[in-house]
């Protein structure tokens, strides 16, 4: 239930964001409708291809799906507001990975898999949306180089397992995780914590 | 019958226009073989993927395959003829949009979704070979700023759902459909019609 | 077992040359991991999908999955020295793609599905792994205009399914597939074997 309602924040929300994404390429309502869609729920479509997981989510409830149409175009008249509250966008995209990737461990865990495939389970339904945006608008995946991203959806679900794992009630182990998921991500963006960076110069071709 | 026949039609039209552009990337005979099959059959495989209808239209039947890749190999020899005939192909691809909004459409039917998502399966039956092969040939995808396109598979697939519902039989609803989504897309070409675009002047990163 | 084993060393090799590419591109850790494992198990997985052949290979032994990401991790430090050995890693990548062809011939024959489809199978499991590496790598994707690449997938699967057709046995099928595939795959990059090119010099958009 809570998480419920924290889903549909966190769609509304990426979809937001990712409709700018289609503006600033400037494409034309339908654009907007897909990378808006994509962003938002790309994500849990590719966790659930991936995991045989049928219908995937937004077949199965097609209410999300619209939510982030409409949201994506009620952006085109919002845009400027929604920049002025970048602010707020991005707390709601950190709380939104954290929710993205407790439903990834869960759809993961329900559907009997090992641990390590519910962690990627996670780490795919926060982060392949916008992977799949960035493909999309042809821009170089932001989340391959940029603040903690990928990394707090792993540690978000490994958290989330282990308090279970120790008997923690749902709730609790839910609340928690979101606490400090939330905590992490925003305390990455504002100290820039970021992953080691693998750089190579090499000019020739590899293959 | 009617849209079979119009579908292999549809897919060797679809499949030589995307030959031509595996052919301004120079690729070779596998990669003509790709972008051509990507193009005539991604959306219908993106479609039956993200419905969970599987086995996927060309497993199910391999000989669209073969007649993709044997379109896009036959392209490459007859390219100036092809491109004479441009007006030919847009007529073809208009037609081809059409059929593969009512196949959409009627895939989605058939396995028990909700209008919702029939409309949004024309959409992608439509319009995702195209955006799949804009992005293996990285280019900005087409179909986000150009004539009315995506809109011309949602208006067929709502007006097919639309007569059948009204008590018009497949058949007649089906050839409505194809003349009516037809000439809504020729116009669109010739008048320029196109969505309203959405356009957000911001250097800045939005993440 | 011959088969598992040549698997596990040509995962390893695939994921270490992806990611050199991450660290062409300045990505991170998790980068890193991403393209390793896309660049290994990208092809199987796509062929897993589109055969709508459940649960994917890497979700059902995880263990694929944790090898492609260490080795991607592991080659961050021994770059110097993967690149110094790039004859070794071309070798190992040609002794991977023929073994990708014929596990891809197999998953497709155990399911049924005529010698068309498991000739794609097989060419989809050795070359999506690199065309998806190349898409979020933002390059285009090589194996569309150098050396025979899915040309050597198509000969080891028609091959493999040649000597079975005639009453080999399987061990030694994969025998002579192994070193025919391999040998071709090694004299077209020697003397530069490639297929046919398609190039249309056209300014204007086709569409």
């Amino acid at each position: 239930m809570l998480l419920s309602v924290l889903y549909i924040i966190g769609i509304t929300a990426e979809a937001m964001t990712g409709a700018l994404n289609a503006g600033q390429k400037k494409m034309d309502w339908f654009g907007v409708m897909l990378v808006a869609s994509v962003t938002a729920i790309g994500g849990g479509t590719a966790r659930d291809i991936l995991l045989g997981h049928f219908p995937v989510s937004w077949v199965a409830h097609p209410q999300y799906l619209a939510i982030t149409c409409i949201a994506g175009i009620t952006t085109t008249v919002l845009a400027k507001w929604v920049i002025r509250l970048k602010g707020l966008f991005l707390r709601l995209d950190a709380l939104g990975l954290v929710v993205f990737s407790i439903i990834g461990t869960n759809v993961a865990m329900t559907t009997g898999h090992p641990a390590l495939i519910c962690l990627v389970s996670a780490v795919v339904t926060g982060v392949f949306g916008g992977l799949l945006r960035d493909l999309i608008c042809r821009r170089t995946p932001l989340i391959l180089h940029k603040e903690l991203y990928a990394s707090v959806a792993f540690l978000s679900s490994g958290l989330y397992m282990g308090l279970l794992h120790i008997g923690v009630s749902d709730i609790y182990a839910t609340i928690a995780t979101l606490v400090i998921g939330y905590s992490v991500r925003m305390s990455a963006l504002k100290f820039h914590w970021r992953l080691p960076t693998f750089q190579l110069e090499v000019e020739e071709s590899l293959h």
